[in-house]
């Protein structure tokens, strides 16, 4: 029995903005790190073994605040760090500790050349109704850009390869990602319909409670 | 006529349990996230153009923090994000935002063997003189680790290449590192003696401003 919680980061200065982000890497507004305070407080009650995270600096940032208030101090785990004897790797962090690892995996969704644009100037460019398209199918990707469907195969062999396995083994998992990779996860766990998981929206700095028990999930209701 | 401010991150959960952080990469304890947001409402009377950090995230999320609240937005620049169209580069950061540029020249002294030890646990193992040499000698390395010699031998090539460009161009800058590849920048610009240096204290939150014009570095007193 463990539990998996899944929280997108709190608000960016680029939703602020409503400007496309993607994988440009933008901080959290003051808002948005009002929002993780506020999700690190909620989430003292819980005691996490292990926790997961993109690349980008809005979901980091969100974890480094939730880890800020947990028991366990969280080592983020770095596989490119230059240092010839770095040696800090995961099978020295000791029990009292909680290993962090980060992958391109659980990035946002690629958004190719609508990265950076407001959303607004973006439906001047290429249409009211292709943007709308961009935004909630399922398959079909902007110019240099990925579709959801794109971001869920590269983001759930990741999490059924290395996430997994810790739930397995009773550990309690935190993953600190965004809108699109968590929507991901949220599909692959609940079995939400390709037309359907476009609609789904997920809060910012607003956790999703799973307990996890013999390969099922159960969602935690607030 | 630019300006140059040096933040030493927030206080580290290691920091708090007083071990040898170095380049283990540990998050802000809740007393350092307030540093930081201290410090951020301090800096927002400054308008900075570019921002420099190391590759550890007790820095990095400390910037962020600042960032949040600047009226530039900052943008995280990679050059390892491993996307094959990625094509947010400094090119393409605009006047209204503001790149960011995170190096292993900034990061904390490595601290070898030492690093993951309580620094009385380190007492015990090698004696409290060692221990004393090695944290407050200029060119004396702990096993497998980096004198201060060695630290200020990465940054100042580092920060003469890649910083002092931008201050030649009159932009303003923030660098939010550590004790010691501060200690190594504050050494070059001051000229203080490497006897000295390893004495000099730097508060965590705490900024250091200096007014840079031809060449030369001023010193703004509190």
């Amino acid at each position: 029995m463990s539990i998996l919680v899944l929280v997108r980061h709190g608000e960016s200065r680029w939703n602020l903005e409503n400007r496309f982000a993607g994988w440009v890497d933008v901080p959290l507004s003051e808002k948005g790190i009002k929002e993780a305070i506020e999700c690190a407080n909620y989430l003292k009650s819980f005691e996490f073994d292990v926790a997961f995270t993109s690349k980008l600096t809005r979901a980091q940032i969100t974890l480094s605040l939730i880890l800020s208030c947990q028991k366990k101090i969280g080592i983020f785990l770095h596989d490119d760090l230059k240092r010839d004897n770095w040696s800090y790797h995961p099978m020295r962090v000791d029990e009292s500790e909680m290993p962090i690892y980060s992958s391109e995996s659980l990035n946002e969704r690629y958004y190719g050349k609508l990265q950076g644009q407001n959303k607004q100037q973006a439906r001047e460019v290429y249409g009211e109704e292709q943007v709308f398209i961009w935004r909630r199918s399922f398959d079909v990707a902007p110019p240099n850009g990925e579709s959801l469907k794109d971001t869920y195969e590269r983001t759930i062999p990741y999490f059924n390869n290395n996430i997994v396995p810790f739930l397995e083994k009773d550990k309690n998992v935190i993953i600190v990602a965004h809108g699109n990779s968590l929507r991901s996860v949220i599909k692959y766990i609940e079995g939400i319909l390709d037309e359907d998981i476009p609609k789904f929206e997920l809060n910012t700095g607003d956790p999703v409670v799973y307990d996890y028990e013999k390969g099922k999930f159960n969602k935690r209701k607030k």
